[in-house]
């Protein structure tokens, strides 16, 4: 505690006061994320909202001299506790590092703090005409910084990529307080090692990002949604190959199962059709010319495929009904019970029907109940789980499918985490998946970039 | 030479002796690369073509043992020198490792060897209605080993992406011979760091790859290329930023200046237009509803911006004629002077026409000929000059024309290559452009990954 007193006051002599929050409530505010773990073993010592790169910079300062762990956080979004402070340490907030400094439409890029919003960057690059395609769901409120640390898609991966895909030029405050520069304001890079891509994923063990180069592409004319019911998942799946083989490249090829159409519908009216099986949800995009054209295949395609209902969108409204409903599964699960988990589990498409089946199979075996959405074009569900963490047995219970389910990824030659990350909630399975000389050199990386290990440790691996 | 002696023994009882050259001429031949260096001050040791990766482990023992660097070879096709053997050491030939392992429709993924050549790929995919979109122009020789080692670009990189974009796994031969998996099978992977950004673009100073699976995407349906022609390059430019301002999305926006026309014109006639400044090579593609509809867009924008002149391709013959006609420059620069070298320089785009205007004064300075291909969408140039390595004088003045154009792409905020490497050549001007401490995080790795420093050494820094 002397430290911790020493701690606080070292920063709040460094930073401006205010920023520094210390009593146990605003710190225990900031212990955990919305992976909503059921325990947390300690508090943050502090939580500062940095203002610049100087701040940043002070914060690794203190935080290398009392050897304190440095947890980056943006909105708190991430399902697997990746800004969570089991080990305590200073959370550095980002909300005060929320500035889009510079939109290039010459260059078709934008300049930004971690601390934007991700959808608030959608708007103000479509006023000219751009856009930014990743839309991880909770892209009201989740950050640039998060989406970055976390490697995050969205339902718009299977067509324009993720975030990995956008970055071309980063700002590292590294675990020393030095500045890195990964890249340059150029759209290719060839010049050196790919560093950029190394922090994107890296969940801020690596180094602090300050400040990203995003590229931006020219927005669509036209998308048109459509939502397809089927009988049963393979049909679903069958039909996502029908499309493809066709030529079309859908923006989005997400699916619902039963349980996540029931779930919403309860919840949040919309129309959707309650006794199916599974939905698909695609969207096409392109020029208006295309749109008819491509929603004229898809669903001739899905006729032939067993549709046993089709419905789509002709106006901005039924747009925004059908994806509401779609986004609005968590929300409508955490109505089930006090808490939801979620997760992100990913395979080769072709094995996708199976990893839905083996899921559900896991949970009925521990008697949970679960809704599946998910991106069937990427290969990957998220299975969500409502559960009333106050109930030991159920939480056990919980643990273990989550386990199978993990193994079951493997054994179908998945990986644990396409979009959401690893943290701390998947640390203890990453070496299921992934191969061991690749786990070795990750730590060996870890090591030599952060070698006081003050960087958001004991994360990933 | 006695060590020398020893190596080749060694190399022949663990290998197929067939597969092991060592005579003067072979030795010679594999020295270096098409960047064309005009001294290579070593031959290597020995040229091995290997066959699998336990071959390439056993290569590595040898080396290890000898402290003998190894040098990756596809076609030899790279212009910057990072094949070329200064230091001696064994070349890795991977010309019969060329096999495409698995092409998987339904996962829309290919799995290949390092020697599978990049056109052979693409045509292979393009029989199930998919597209391996990175186009180097040398794509009828040149290798996914090469491509992945370099980080290869292409025409359509503006819309589709470059070779990062695709690789999604890959099987690595680490330094110590262990076999490193990068990734897994699925389109998208947020679990643990990002290695396999890290290989790619590192010229086989990281690791050797052995095996790749890369990313497919639905091959559009149809396309059309567009010709226009200018008197200036910034009208060329500012046609481009009007085209993308329109939400057109060209798969290529590809630029050649007056002498470029000229070169080509005079030893492949292909109808070009040479009295005009510079000439734009548009290429749209999609759905075939939407293709004259962007074509029409196009046509009017460059009318707007002052174009002189509009050809485009109305039959397959033409499509081919006016690609054959832009990938020719280089050929037709080589027969100018006994040599011909070739750059890629990248800025933001909006600083492309001070960047062309600049190259050009300085060649014009140091009495230099130069052919200037480019892709204006990405913000690149190629200057390609015609030299005669012979001419002592000459080539000192490329020298000095090239550090100062190097000066100039970093004053203007761009970098040493977007899509061709830093290899030996460019190996010199890195700190020019590259920031110190990103420089200093790539030695770092490059230490970390290598100790002994055999793989490519001497090369990007």
């Amino acid at each position: 505690m002397l430290t911790n007193n020493k701690l606080i006051k070292e920063l709040k002599k460094n930073l401006t006061p205010d920023n520094v929050l210390e009593t146990i409530e605003e710190r225990y505010a900031y212990a955990q994320d919305a992976s909503n773990l059921r325990t947390i073993s300690n508090l943050p010592d502090a939580v500062v909202f940095v203002q610049n790169i100087e701040e940043i910079q002070k914060v690794l300062k203190t935080a290398n001299k009392y050897k304190t762990p440095v947890i980056c956080r943006g909105a708190g979004t991430n399902v697997v506790g990746a800004c969570s402070t089991e080990h305590g340490g200073i959370v550095l907030n980002f909300s005060k590092m929320n500035k889009i400094l510079e939109i290039n439409p010459e260059n078709m890029t934008a300049r930004v703090q971690p601390g934007v919003v991700v959808g608030t960057l959608q708007k103000e690059v479509e006023k000219y005409g751009l856009y930014y395609p990743p839309d991880p769901s909770n892209l009201a409120v989740s950050t640039i910084g998060g989406s970055i640390a976390q490697a995050s898609g969205g339902a718009r991966t299977f067509k324009y990529g993720s975030t990995k895909d956008y970055v071309i030029d980063l700002l590292v405050v590294m675990a020393d307080g030095e500045v890195l520069r990964t890249g340059s304001n150029t759209i290719k890079n060839a010049t050196g090692y790919n560093l950029g891509s190394l922090f994107i994923g890296s969940e801020g063990t690596l180094g602090i990002v300050a400040e990203a180069v995003l590229k931006l592409i020219p927005q669509p004319e036209a998308k048109k949604v459509i939502m397809a019911y089927f009988d049963t998942i393979d049909a679903a799946v069958s039909a996502v190959n029908a499309i493809i083989e066709q030529r079309i490249y859908p923006t989005t090829l997400d699916f619902m199962d039963k349980n996540a159409i029931q779930t919403v519908e309860k919840f949040y009216p919309s129309g959707l059709l309650c006794d199916k099986d599974a939905a698909l949800v695609i969207e096409v995009d392109g020029f208006s010319c295309a749109i008819d054209y491509q929603k004229d295949i898809v669903v001739s395609i899905l006729n032939k495929c067993g549709a046993s209902a089709i419905q789509y969108s002709d106006t901005d409204e039924d747009y925004d009904r059908i994806w509401t409903a779609r986004r609005s599964s968590m929300g409508a699960c955490a109505k089930l019970k006090p808490n939801v988990t979620t997760d992100d589990m990913i395979v080769p498409r072709s094995k996708l029907p199976e990893l839905v089946r083996g899921t559900r199979a896991i949970c009925e075996k521990y008697g949970l109940d679960v809704c599946m959405v998910g991106h069937v074009g990427d290969g990957s569900i998220h299975p969500q789980i409502p559960i009333d963490y106050r109930d030991e047995d159920e939480y056990n219970r919980l643990k273990q499918a989550k386990s199978e389910m993990y193994e079951l990824t493997a054994r179908l030659g998945g990986i644990l985490s396409g979009e959401h990350g690893v943290g701390s909630l998947k640390r203890p399975y990453i070496a299921q998946v992934v191969n061991a000389e690749a786990l070795n050199y990750m730590r060996k990386i870890k090591k030599t970039f952060d070698p006081n290990n003050i960087l958001n440790p004991y994360k990933i691996f």
